[in-house]
């Protein structure tokens, strides 16, 4: 059985590429990560980083002062910082109108900066920039030559990754045309490495579940990303996203691929991605009575008033993009044929709460039923991703005193009370494209594949219902779990 | 599918003759237990107790003299119990030594009060006499004619019925001269009613473990019983017992029986009866590499230094009984074949336990096996039973941070946590024999095939190897274990 062979466990000397380094991302999420990583020593001896972007009045020196704003803002102490960090490491070159000869200068600067620190041309190119212009940027990397080097290139994409089934197949192609696969890692930052390494773990290092993780067991499996949050700032963008593209098709996917994959062969990133894809192969078509949309009118969220999405900056007054998606697809192959998977995401939600629930089968008989009040609820497995990570087994125990009486109990684990906090997730995602580890990374073919599964439902798009901010969405959503007997049990 | 009527929820008029009533056990535990279900109102309008003993010098006035104080020992103040409840309710009539004319007397006074209080005739006869004298007692009820009436009578015999196969036999026979099966209630406090419906409760409530319960998922099952206690005053009957007679062969296989069985049709007595002996004629033949006795030396428990057993008051000098029996031992049937059943109990241990563990077999492959410290540990499954009763659940989880590590972790349950204390064992058994319910007794092919199993070891007794008082026992009960690669795991 072919071993990958192991990953280096130190950081090579490199220099990374900020695309849209004046932008929003860079200054909340990636420089602090790479400050993060310096600090415990996690980026190696040579970690340089070059920021480019379309503003032209600014050079080395004003970008450094925008990084010090940042990591100043991120709570980095100016007097922890001091003046050497920046100042060694960081540089800035503009690519203006992002024109061939841009980027002919940025190779330029990048090919003096890496014979001034004598580097072995490794790279990153990370594409902190909007989704419309990633074509543009991949397409002129690959034509300035960027796309090679004596050393290793990696290029870093935020999602999404299209918008449909076309556009995805597009936006593959175009990076195909420059670079190889293996040198691509899609960034879907929602889903932490702890986390699904600890789903991982949690599934195939116990033989207590891998028995029960099966049809003839499992009643149906329910997956709910829900927020708090309204669309806040981001309305403009929202409103050509909607909750499908926004979450479905990439966050809970990944986390219903993640609940059904088959045990990979070994633990490295291609047998994971290879059991993943399979996962995605064998989803059905979804039918249009399995989908519920929802769009939240105003209500009351944790005690506060809040607007209803049609009254929220940038969006139209008439939008009918959908704030709350609820589906119930099934995985057509031997472990999971006939057990519903409900999906289920909104903005506007009672609480902020990611959550796995596997709900097992009850038992065939009820031995107690002769006795009052006896009634068996299902057992179940419900893993929180998001807040407070961990689990809880709820089962059956036997009420005390002299008659026999059921009461459902829980048992519960929490990472938080047996561990310190977890990194955050871009440091550990950071690390992972510079020691080339991408196993958390998206393919291309997990892009395409889920949204084979989507775009049908985004071309016939069911009526986007109203539900009162607060809510659970719309009652509708109810229909899809009325033959369980049950309610949606994440609540 | 034929349901057992069900049976009565309150307590019909009746008569409760103890048979021994000057003794420990009835001053200790019937009395105060038949006090305190007469408070809770669990005994109905009329209830009356009868108390016999061979002591002559004592009249009704004097037995509840005698009562009052043992109640008062008890915890029961004075103010609280008045003088109405002994003086209306408990009676006394001599038995002297024993004869025939004494038993006619006996079933005189029965008539005499039964006429008094107009009672149906409905009477318990309660043997709280050593087991010598058993055969006598119920041959003379017998012959007295107090084997039946016009309503019911019920025969509750204290373990230990019989010494080995023979004497179970024999007993049995006598008993069945007598009386029918179905009126003799073999009592063995040791396994509270709580505890065995907790724990059918727990198998067959919930569907997580079922799948999991045989031999394909399980390693081993692993039942300990462990006193921190020597043999205190009780070395003379000790003597004639040792831990094979006194605690395997009922608690323990109890337990095992318990843990082993398959679903019963339904959970009336008949049917769970029917297969717990189903289970007990699975055990194949024990052979005498598999069991090892072990007699504690003076050592020291809880910090405290305590004798040897051959120091302990009316024990030889040069005594061979045991005071620890493991052995092994396995149920030749579908679901149990190959799965190693480790019984193992001993007095001066270093704590005082009884708990059952369910190891499962670990995962066939370990896709952590390249990273480190990956050793994945079997999960498991953990019953106490005493102290403090619940379970625990033991699994694998990731340590968090960026090298993939396994860690071990628990989940917990404990009733005393959710629930308030638990009746005690012989106020729920009393109340059992007065409604009717004979789940939780022993019946008479119980008693013998569970004889049948260990009488051939009592036979040709393995020699009896010394152990300091607070340790596990002698060093050789780890032989029983080495080819599962493990210790004991309770510990």
């Amino acid at each position: 059985m072919p071993i990958a062979p192991p990953l280096p466990t130190k950081v090579a000397p490199h220099l990374f590429v900020i695309l849209g380094a004046t932008g929003d991302l860079t200054g909340r999420k990636l420089l602090p990560a790479l400050y993060r990583l310096k600090q415990q020593g996690e980026l190696g001896e040579q970690s340089y980083i070059l920021g480019t972007a379309v503003d032209t009045d600014i050079d080395d020196a004003g970008f450094r002062a925008r990084c010090r704003r940042w990591l100043a803002a991120d709570g980095v102490k100016p007097e922890e910082l001091g003046s050497g960090w920046c100042d060694e490491h960081v540089f800035y070159q503009t690519l203006g109108s992002g024109g061939a000869d841009e980027y002919a200068a940025l190779a330029k600067r990048i090919a003096a900066l890496e014979q001034q620190f004598k580097l072995p041309e490794n790279r990153v190119f990370y594409l902190a920039l909007p989704p419309s212009v990633f074509p543009t940027a991949i397409s002129r990397l690959g034509e300035a030559g960027l796309n090679t080097s004596k050393g290793w290139v990696r290029l870093v994409i935020e999602k999404p990754f299209g918008r449909d089934l076309k556009s995805a197949e597009l936006l593959n192609d175009i990076v195909h045309q420059h670079f190889k696969e293996s040198q691509v890692y899609r960034i879907d930052h929602y889903l932490g490495k702890e986390t699904v390494q600890n789903l991982l773990v949690f599934r195939f290092a116990n033989s207590l579940f891998e028995p029960l993780w099966n049809r003839d067991r499992i009643e149906c499996v329910e997956i709910t990303v829900a927020e708090t949050l309204g669309v806040e700032h981001r309305g403009g963008y929202y409103e050509t996203a909607g909750a499908m593209r926004d979450m479905i098709q990439n966050h809970l996917t990944q986390l219903l691929t993640l609940t059904a994959m088959e045990s990979p062969s070994s633990f490295d990133a291609q047998a994971i991605r290879r059991e993943k894809a399979k996962v995605l192969l064998s989803v059905a078509p979804i039918g249009p009575e399995d989908v519920v949309f929802g769009q939240y009118t105003q209500g009351t969220v944790d005690a506060q008033a809040v607007p209803g999405y049609r009254e929220e900056p940038g969006v139209a007054k008439d939008s009918s993009i959908e704030t709350f998606a609820a589906l119930r697809l099934e995985i057509a192959n031997w472990r999971w044929h006939g057990v519903p998977f409900l999906l289920r995401t909104g903005k506007r939600m009672p609480r902020h709460v990611s959550q796995i629930v596997i709900s097992f089968r009850r038992p065939p008989v009820s031995l107690f039923r002769p006795f009052g009040d006896c009634e068996i609820q299902n057992n179940s497995l419900v893993i929180t991703v998001q807040p407070d990570e961990g689990f809880d087994l709820g089962f059956e125990i036997k009420k005390p005193g002299r008659e026999i009486a059921l009461d459902s109990s829980r048992l519960s684990f929490r990472y938080s009370e047996m561990f310190a906090p977890l990194p955050e997730a871009y440091e550990t995602l950071l690390q992972d494209v510079l020691i080339g580890d991408p196993t958390l990374f998206v393919s291309d073919d997990w892009v395409e594949d889920s949204w084979r599964i989507y775009t049908p439902l985004l071309e016939r798009r069911p009526p986007v219902i109203p539900y009162a901010a607060g809510t659970w969405g719309p009652e509708q959503a109810k229909s899809l779990v009325k033959d369980l007997g049950t309610q949606w049990i994440t609540r």
